[in-house]
């Protein structure tokens, strides 16, 4: 075939983005406030200092500021390995036989395997820059970790891991490629921290959970010297640096003059999501487009479609402001679902609020499904695709098949926001057909909902 | 830093090569023909008809045609990963404070892992036009195995993989890697076939060879009804189709004017290192240019550096036709470096015989040296590199340093075949200190050579 549309559209360095774009600034109604868990009013920077460098807590709390420029040093980061590829799936058309035309952002294309590089590299660069020498952080299905790893390797900072344990067993090479870039990975829950002893001594035999990791990492953060602890998603300044992925579709799009009818995207805590759709949300907020969202949870940790909209706490220890979003409870431990990177029991705040106010549609996705529709696109566009990445991937070709029934030409955008190198732990369980489905009953998520906090927000509203 | 020169450059798909070049067109001492084991005459494409498909045998017999048509189809399938990118290694040369301009052309962005996918692609799309439907072939590192997975998964063929033993065992991943596009994969000496049998029986602990898989590999393709073998290296239409790498570097770097003065590659059976450099050797055959040529080998498998360059077999069971090379004789084993991908006796006949006349030089790096430069690069440049490619960044770094002494500003490029994801395991070797260095005695090598046969031609040359 002869491609007036290439099948990779690469944007040269200068038509790359020199700003983050913050989706708050456009938005009428905004995201709930954090709020202090003690006294539970609005968080302040001042309340956020010991735990985040300080760069990141004002563009956490700045909701006006419409675009956010990226320092110098960080664009040269980016350049690293930036632009990642927008690729038109002429195979996987093929494939399903569809009229729609469909294209991924392909952010698998570095060695941490994932969008996560997009946050780690300025996070790292904030940390060097306001004199912090060490930083602390958690890591699900290991691509954040991996990412602040060799962002640490490249900034020469010390970071310490605390990995999701049920994720170190699965994933042991993931574990080496950080120590690798230097990097200190501890399995959690540990013994090493307060919060992990407690968790421990409740379960000893706990798998583990990102917001179990999330407590030791932010204990062993607060408790050392010029120390600071990084987070990977679900806050406000993660999506804004992932807002380079929507940012960079949307110029190599534009190129060619094509409208997305439908955005894909998986979504844990929401920052690769957010920031694939940012700034097509943006048209349709001020009225200029009807442009579809759809977000793609796994059926085993369902906070979109499941969970409660609510004041919650980041971590199970409940350490950590409160933040409004769709939320299944700090308390919820999902089962040990292969998509590591989705297993989050809460959601980014302002994706929740879209997804309140009718702006965006979600949908949940058990496990053989994600991985029958991972094979069928890896066979036919090459690409090994992430679990997680792998739950976009089925909601495009199931969206791709409902227009080859009707006949639609619709244009579909997914994100494809890594690549599997590190789950073939998975792979070998699918292949083996000893893979296996997991919804929770009711019973399961009433569990989480009860470690929702009673406070007068969640009831007021 | 703002560059003249992008960071990373892309080709449009315009820019991509229509053709492959065929450098022995262009020599005037050509490689000496491949001769029928038994009659020692030249061989016919009759005599290689068993094994081989009908292109490829017209492409490894032709030593005229310059340039060789690229078919559509397989222009089809190399934009769905290509063009490669050119990257110029800013972050590299700064850590070395060296006044050298750094390259590298980055052939790992493929899910393969490796350069690989660019001759497994043809090789399955001539098998599927020529009405085969299954093929065999043999894999050391796993990366050849991955894209003849890759290939036969898009082509729709069946595909037996005879993987080195210890190649298997170091990594279970790659395998399932394969096995998750439907291949059929072996531990290689196997029961299974009697030239791994007779291996075994010769020694029950044999860890494999290269040679010893390639011996089951044909076995099985011509007891196998419509089934062919293929080969990922050493062969000239191997060299051939990688030739891709080098025609979009010198576009790339024609671009912008560079002419580079060096040019380093990994070598094991020698076509990624043939296949960068092919375009810009006919400028130094036609006395253009003054380009210096270093090929890296392992000092464990030193072909180059210590092998005889004599008509050889090119597997272990001595049942493939004679190839004029550098050799280590196929009876040598090589110790089980963790560069799985450059455990291979023999070499091009191509670069063999341009070393033989001076046209290249050649280089034998230890193993932790290897890894240094690995670690090195890594941090810096983001990229975690596969073991063999690693080789060729250990000399960029050396001659990079040797432009720091002499002040020179030379222009330096390398390739970096591949990625190091399916490597962790020496990797943490590295990490724990445990990987050792192995060079081959005189003894050792001994028992290579003498299982070199004693034919009329290895004498009188």
């Amino acid at each position: 075939m002869t491609n007036k549309i290439p099948t990779r559209i690469y944007l040269s360095e200068d038509e790359m983005p020199k700003f983050w774009y913050n989706l708050r600034a456009d938005m009428k109604d905004k995201p709930d406030p954090i709020l202090h868990p003690k006294t539970l009013k609005p968080v302040t920077s001042e309340d956020l200092a010991g735990v985040f460098c300080k760069s990141v807590i004002e563009q956490e709390l700045d909701e006006s500021t419409r675009e956010i420029p990226i320092p110098a040093d960080i664009l040269d980061f980016y350049r690293a390995y930036r632009p990642s590829p927008l690729i038109r799936a002429y195979y996987l058309e093929r494939a399903l036989d569809t009229p729609a035309h469909i294209y991924y952002k392909f952010e698998g294309t570095n060695t941490s395997g994932s969008h996560k590089l997009n946050s780690a590299g300025p996070q790292g660069y904030y940390a060097k820059a306001e004199g912090f020498t060490s930083l602390t952080t958690e890591t699900g299905a290991g691509q954040w970790g991996t990412a602040m790893a060799m962002a640490c390797g490249f900034y020469d900072l010390k970071l310490t891991v605390y990995m999701v344990k049920v994720s170190a067993e699965q994933k042991p090479y993931r574990k080496a490629l950080m120590e690798a870039y230097g990097a200190n990975v501890i399995p959690s829950p540990s013994d090493i921290t307060e919060s992990g002893r407690k968790i421990l001594s409740d379960d000893p035999l706990s798998t583990g959970s990102l917001g179990c990791a999330i407590s030791e990492a932010i204990e062993t953060a607060v408790k050392t010297d010029k120390c600071r602890y990084v987070l990977g998603s679900v806050l406000n300044h993660v999506m804004l640096h992932q807002t380079v992925i929507g940012l960079e579709a949307k110029t190599a799009l534009d190129k060619y003059g094509i409208k997305p009818d439908i955005i894909i995207g998986c979504a844990g805590g929401g920052s690769n999501l957010g920031g694939l759709i940012a700034p097509f949300m943006r048209e349709k907020l001020n009225g200029s487009s009807k442009t579809r969202f759809i977000a793609v949870e796994p059926a085993s940790c369902p906070s979109f479609t499941r969970g409660r909209y609510a004041y919650d706490f980041g971590d199970t220890a409940k350490t950590t402001p409160l933040i409004r979003m769709n939320t299944l409870g700090s308390g919820y431990i999902p089962s040990a679902n292969h998509a590591g990177g989705l297993r989050y029991h809460g959601m980014n705040s302002t994706l929740s609020k879209l997804y309140q106010d009718g702006y965006m549609e979600a949908r949940a996705e058990t496990q053989i499904g994600v991985f029958d529709a991972a094979i069928k696109f890896m066979k036919v566009e090459g690409i090994l695709p992430a679990p997680e990445s792998s739950h976009a991937i089925k909601a495009a070709i199931d969206e791709a098949l409902e227009c080859k029934k009707t006949g639609e030409k619709k244009v579909i955008l997914f994100g494809l926001s890594g690549t599997g190198f590190f789950d073939m732990t998975a792979y070998t369980a699918y292949n083996e057909k000893t893979m296996s489905d997991y919804t929770p009953s009711d019973t399961d998520l009433k569990r989480g909902f009860d470690s929702i906090p009673d406070i007068p927000q969640n009831v007021c509203r």
